[in-house]
């Protein structure tokens, strides 16, 4: 297909379409002519990759470029690739550092331990929760791993789920694709559905 | 205890304080001499869910207000009261009413129904869940009731969790102080542990 129909097809503008092609996030096309280069359904699958990241995780062009780079690597394993994408949406929040927070990560970190879970030092997942350690305690709510089993659970049974959900033998820009959209987006399905059940959990007892 | 304790003990400043007692947020101390004032716990309480409310919640002073007023009004059930908050601390969305945006809240609606689950029509968090299946489809994700059940059945368990947690004859100022915390707090605790159970599942399945 030609850039119009590649653009036609993504919902990208044509200089949309170039300007990742001069980023090096999307391959050239195959020169026909002077003047015309040919795509195919690689190029279209990329765009809606490219797309889906910006939108869903806001990620700038050079994150972008480092998950790209590893989809292309064949001797990326699966778990890095997927790792190097998440380690890249983030969130990534500030690690203070100041005696409070370095408290809270010491107790994330051993609580994945006693989880048995294997999780990468610099995953931004540990700060992220080590920063929500840090606010329960500076409003007053201890933390205990009674308090965390229901959520531990949840959070289990879904990541569970979503990596059952990958097919063998996929694609693997495919598979981030996807792997990614359920990170971001069914993140914010559990959390709306969670508001949901609280309101009817809360008619159920008080109402 | 004076103001300055109070300031003290709450972390807020005198400033801060005055603020709040202007905008009919904190009631005024009992006045023991033309220069000074009396305040209780119930004070330091109430700048607590107050500080709880602007940290967690970013909300502004208006919404802060309907929330103590619902508090003090013992009119308003305890289900009333939370809902009140819950709907305050949003998140909103911008709802576009177009055609995307208009199926995806009928499904939403028709999903509430067929859960059976007890959410008034103008739950913030309908238009949140509208909102992410607009963007799942525009990335090319049907959205079935099959792809849902661990997300609903993963919300409603932590829900029952969070509202079996309020202790009977509570005061309504905690209650609805631990069930903020609940909400917006152990919310970003879910997120992270998600993240971090992805990884773990990734590394069993792929590494």
């Amino acid at each position: 297909m030609q850039i119009s129909e590649l653009s036609d097809r993504s919902g990208l503008t044509v200089q949309t379409i170039k300007f990742y092609i001069r980023e090096g996030l999307l391959p050239k096309g195959s020169v026909v002519s002077a003047t015309r280069a040919e795509y195919d359904h690689r190029h279209l699958e990329r765009l809606r990759l490219i797309s889906a990241l910006r939108e869903v995780g806001d990620l700038p062009v050079a994150a972008i470029q480092r998950i790209v780079e590893a989809i292309e690597d064949e001797r990326v394993s699966m778990h890095e690739l997927f790792g190097t994408a998440q380690y890249a949406i983030g969130p990534h929040v500030a690690a203070p550092y100041d005696p409070h927070w370095r408290a809270a990560r010491q107790d994330v970190d051993a609580l994945v331990r006693e989880l048995g879970w294997t999780v990468g030092d610099r995953s931004p997942a540990r700060d992220l929760l080590a920063h929500t350690f840090v606010a329960l305690r500076r409003l007053g709510f201890p933390i205990t791993l009674t308090d965390l089993r229901p959520y531990v659970k949840a959070a289990a049974e879904v990541a569970d789920h979503e990596i059952g959900r990958v097919a063998d033998g996929a694609p693997r820009v495919r598979t981030v694709h996807t792997l990614l959209v359920s990170t971001v987006l069914y993140e914010q399905v559990l959390t709306a559905l969670h508001r949901l059940a609280q309101e009817d959990a809360s008619a159920r007892r008080f109402g």
